[in-house]
Order: structure tokens, then sequence, then C-alpha cells
């Protein structure tokens, strides 16, 4: 039996998770939840013959999984309610500060509803997550860094945006080796706007004032705009009394695309997993892979 | 309550395991059980104060988890004995082709012992495995290549030592990129034997009859010995419809050092785990730490 996937959300990563799920032999599409796509009348192309509704509840009793491709303010709430629907959930969650105490709620959510949680399934948190712990594992002391980019930082984007002065922006994470990063900010002005002013503002912002800053003006942001991203984690130390142990993890990526192909990989785990919440490190990673454990431990072990 | 350890077997990786085990707050040696050193009236001065028995068997009822140190050939025979004690185990047998079915017999083995046993539990097999895992999750569909070294191959210097002419041997793998090995092979030469005759049958063997072979005549192995070692592991390929995704897990490292730090992180896994045999893809990666989860969730995640 297919594995039913619910998709919740349609921005980006939504629509690449729709792509990695056709690609996946194992799982078939229950639908779509998306409160403004379920109030047009022309869905995109690549909808033909997808059944669009507007929540969760509309999918109650058709779907194993939901994928949470919404906000990540948004995703305890549409976490509880998919458990409370019986569906397991999957999601990206990345605001790092709140992962252990939104784990702890939908922890809670997910045995009382006899489901599964997948929270912070991307690539940092996520499979980012997971190096980390395997390299601890590995060089139980020393120091590790995790160096992003070059690439689009959402979060620091959504700040600037919010600046007066500010028509449309795009901010870039340049990394500087030992997990110092570099911010470049590219921003459409509104009219009468000084550029001196809007760059002192975003370099006073929290976001901003402890790292270097460079502000350019750009005519059209939507010019400069790219989803690749990268990382690069590294982590120096000892193995028992032994030193000068070295490993790192590096990869240049589609930043949505790997966010939804982990998300879709984690749709398979949280099937196998007992009740519970579970953040990446907490699974046992050939549960994410297709097919039976044999057929891995033989290929991969 | 520290975890009780048993180290078995006191080579390369015994030694390094013992060093490791007096790095971890949350475990205590039980002893070391070694047919060989058991009988000596001078242990080396490590070994002071430390329990030597000939068997496992002399520890029953002493140990939480013993970790086999002893070539791979006698992993699954040691296994079944202190499984059959009542100790879980950990071991790090890297014969590839028969850990399927060595995984089938110490599963039955442990499950009727109601106990533990990791199995393969080095860095290749094991934490390279652990990252192949992590890599078929984030880009199903494409190509990965191991490339190892510079450094040792135990497998093939054995084969080398059992060639005619030859009294010592080295042979070294270096990397080629693309999964690709030269061989670099440093001889000492039995009295009369020609290094033309022996690297002839060197080149011959099946180790080496597919691989660019050089055998080089030195006066003393020992000077050029290392146990320095390497790994490169790339993936190339899509995630979900995106094409171009790339991830790389480089390192280097002491080599009998990772192994037995990476043992010994099992050891605390072993623990976490139902009864039953597992490779370290079938292992939540947080159990290797100590500790609690949530406090490493919060920090890794």
């Amino acid at each position: 039996m297919p594995i039913k996937v619910l998709i919740v959300g349609y921005g980006n990563v939504g629509r690449m998770a729709l792509q990695a799920l056709r690609q996946a032999k194992d799982m078939e599409l229950a639908g779509l939840a998306s409160g403004s796509l379920s109030q047009t009348d022309k869905p995109p192309a690549e909808l033909e013959g997808v059944s669009i509704k507007a929540a969760p509840e509309d999918f109650k009793g058709e779907a194993d999984v939901a994928i949470l491709c919404v906000p990540s303010r948004s995703v305890p709430e549409f976490a509880k309610r998919c458990l409370a629907l019986g569906m397991n959930t999957v999601d990206s969650f990345d605001i790092h500060t709140d992962i252990l105490d939104t784990k702890k709620r939908l922890d809670a959510a997910a045995k009382a509803a006899g489901r599964t949680a997948v929270l912070s399934a991307g690539w940092d948190p996520g499979s980012d997550s997971v190096v980390r712990a395997l390299m601890m594992a590995m060089l139980p002391r020393g120091l590790s860094y995790t160096n992003f980019g070059p690439g689009m930082s959402m979060g620091h984007t959504v700040a600037v945006k919010a600046i007066e002065g500010v028509k449309n922006a795009l901010s870039m994470t340049m990394p500087q080796g030992d997990g110092i990063h570099k911010r470049m900010v590219y921003v459409e002005l509104e009219p009468g706007a000084s550029l001196e002013d809007v760059a002192a503002r975003i370099k006073a912002d929290p976001y901003f004032v402890h790292d270097e800053t460079h502000v350019i003006e750009v005519e059209d942001v939507a010019e400069v705009q790219d989803v690749g991203h990268g990382v690069h984690l590294v982590r120096q130390g000892s193995s028992g009394a032994t030193h000068n142990q070295y490993v790192e993890f590096n990869m240049r990526i589609n930043n949505p695309a790997l966010t939804s192909q982990i998300m879709i990989s984690c749709a398979r785990a949280c099937l196998r997993q007992e009740p519970g919440c579970y953040t990446m490190i907490e699974i046992p990673p050939v549960d994410y892979l297709p097919g039976d454990r044999d057929g891995w431990v033989k290929k991969l072990v």
C-alpha cells in the first residue's frame, strides 16, 4: 500500500514537495490543503487532477502523513490539528531556540493521538543536525563550526523587508570560516528613501548588528535572487585520547528542493516510529529510505 | 550508574578502546579479556590495576557491554558467547559481504538472550554507512563514491604478507577519485627473493588484479608505517526533480583511534535499543551521545 501524503501549503517548499512526492514510488498524493488555492478557478498546471481543499480537516481519513509546508510560526498549530485528525506530520520548523519546547508540546499531542510528528526536518535544522550528532560520537572533544552559504537567509531577508525605506530585499549569508558570517544585503528602495539611512537602519537591526554587513542598492531584487545554498560543517578534536582528528561535511544545493526532499523522506520515517515527536537525530537513518532494511544494510553498510 | 564495559582483545583497537573508555565519564572498565595478557606477569604499564582474565566467561555478571576488539573473523563467535553471558556487544566487523548474514545470526542470538548487539561499528562500515544513508535520503537519485585513503589497508597488507618472498609488507590505498584506488605496496623481501617476481605475484593476486599497483622495496616496513587514514564520500544527484545537488563528507583520522571511539559511543547506544542486532544505520544518532536527549536536541538540532 502506498503512503498517502497530504501537502499543506503551496509556497516554494510545497511546490517542490509535490515534485519529490511524484518521484517517490512508495507514495501517492492524497491532496493539497491550501486556503488560497482552494478558492481559485485556475490552479497552476501541475496541479491538474489534484484534490485541492482549504484545510487539513477537509482530508480527514484520507492521508497517512501531512507534510507541513507552512511558515515556521504556523507549524505548531497545523501539526496539532493534523495529529488530532489522525495524520502523522512532518515539518521543517526552523526557529532553533523554540525547537525543544515545540517538541515537548507536539510530543504530548502526538502521543494523545497515537501518531508521530517529525519536527525540524529540513537541512538545518535537520540533516545538518544528524551530521553534527555523528561528529560528536566520533570526536567527543573538540570544536565544531557550521558555516552557511553563500545563500539567501530567509530570516534576515524578512527582517530587512520590514525596515523603513525598503521596498524589496535579499539578504545573502556569506561564510567567512569558523562559523563567522558576512551579510550582503541587496535592497530596492522606496521612492525618496536614502541608501545611507536605510543601510544605517539595517546595520543597527538585531539581526545584523553583530555581523559585517554590506548594503547594496539594486533596481530589481528578482534579478539577483537565487535559491542555491550551501553549508560547510567542520569538527576538529580527539577520539579517545588521540588528537588531530578532522571531519567535515560540505554541500551545494537548491534550498527548497533539499528541504522538501528531506520532508518526503521523513514521511516514511514517521510511519516507522512509536507515537511521539522526534527530531532527525532521534530517528534511525535507514528509516528515511524506501523498502526493507536488509536491502539497505547490504547496500550501504 | 556508570556503564560497565569489558574490553575483549588488546591489539591496536583494544588499546585505544581503553583510552576512549577512560575519557568517557559515564563508563567504567569491568576488565580486559585477553588470552595472552592473562598469562603474562608483566602487563603493559597502562593496565596497572585492571582485572585481566583469559575469557569473557571469567567476567560473567560483571559487565553491561563487551567491546569486541578481536579480528573480524572471530567476531561472530565472541559476540554469541558474550550475548549468552548476558552482555550486550559492540564490534567493528568489517567483512562487507558477510554483514547481512552475520546480522541475522547475531539478531537471533541477541533476542534469545534479551540483549543488543551493535554490528560493524567502525568508520567503514560504520559512520560512513550513516553518512551514505543520510545522503540517499537527501538525494535519492544520483551517484555516490567512497574514496579511501591515503591510508593503510589491513586486508591488502595481510594478502601481501602471505605472498612467497615477502618478509613484511604495507599496502597503502591511494584515492584516485570517483571510487577508483591505486595500491602502493611497500615490501621487505626474504633473502634471495627477487623484487620483480614478488611484484608480479602481488599484481596477479585477486586483491590487486583490478587496481593500478606499484610495488616498492624498503629495508624496514616499520619506518614507513602510519595509522593515519581518510575518506572522501561524495554524492551528486537530485532532490525531488531538481538536479545538480552535491554533498560530500571528508575526514583525516587516526584509524584505530576513531574505530575504538565509535565502538565506545556505540556501547551507550546498545543499552538504548530493544533486544536484537543493529548496524549503525539502524540506530538513532543521539543514542551514541552521553546524557539525556533533550540536551542534545537543544545543542545540535
